[in-house]
């Protein structure tokens, strides 16, 4: 039947809310700040802390911390393997669709 | 950046083994049997019981218990809004893939 390959995707994109920061994060050319990402998706700022954290941990993203204008500033960025496990997760989707659609 | 509509997506389908699921239901013209679908995710009988009954409490799929031969049976059907569910969750994603491979 062919859709055990979405089993075998990376664990942390099977969640709606990692999945659309990891897709904010991915098509921006630009690393994103942390007020970015929680005005992109309206959560809440604990929400989304919890799940940069996780897919910081999973090296999914990149976090980099600086002073700008003597204001701290959070910035996110897709690492290379954060990318390719997200194409990797919205492929095996897709093929889902294919069949499902027939 | 136009990704939060995969916030507005049925929740139960931010799950990659509810999702699974549901591909595996899709894309069968005939009613699936519980043996069917173990066989087909490899998941343990707890867990995909566990999975299915979610999916039947938010009616996104349908099950139908009869006798075979004396020997009970149960099958699963994708009910229509499972389907529109399935296909709304599938088209958002591949929005977010021809996002983030620009």
């Amino acid at each position: 039947m062919g859709v055990k390959s979405i089993l075998e995707t990376h664990p942390l994109l099977s969640d709606r809310v990692r999945l659309s920061i990891m897709g904010v994060l991915a098509s921006s050319e630009e690393p994103v700040s942390f007020n970015e990402l929680l005005e992109a998706l309206s959560l809440s700022k604990g929400n989304l802390s919890t799940h940069l954290k996780k897919l910081e941990d999973e090296k999914l993203v990149e976090v980099n911390k600086q002073f700008v204008d003597r204001k701290p500033r959070t910035d996110y960025v897709c690492t290379l393997k954060g990318r390719e496990e997200l194409n990797n997760y919205l492929e095996q989707i897709q093929k889902m669709l294919k069949q499902t659609k027939k």
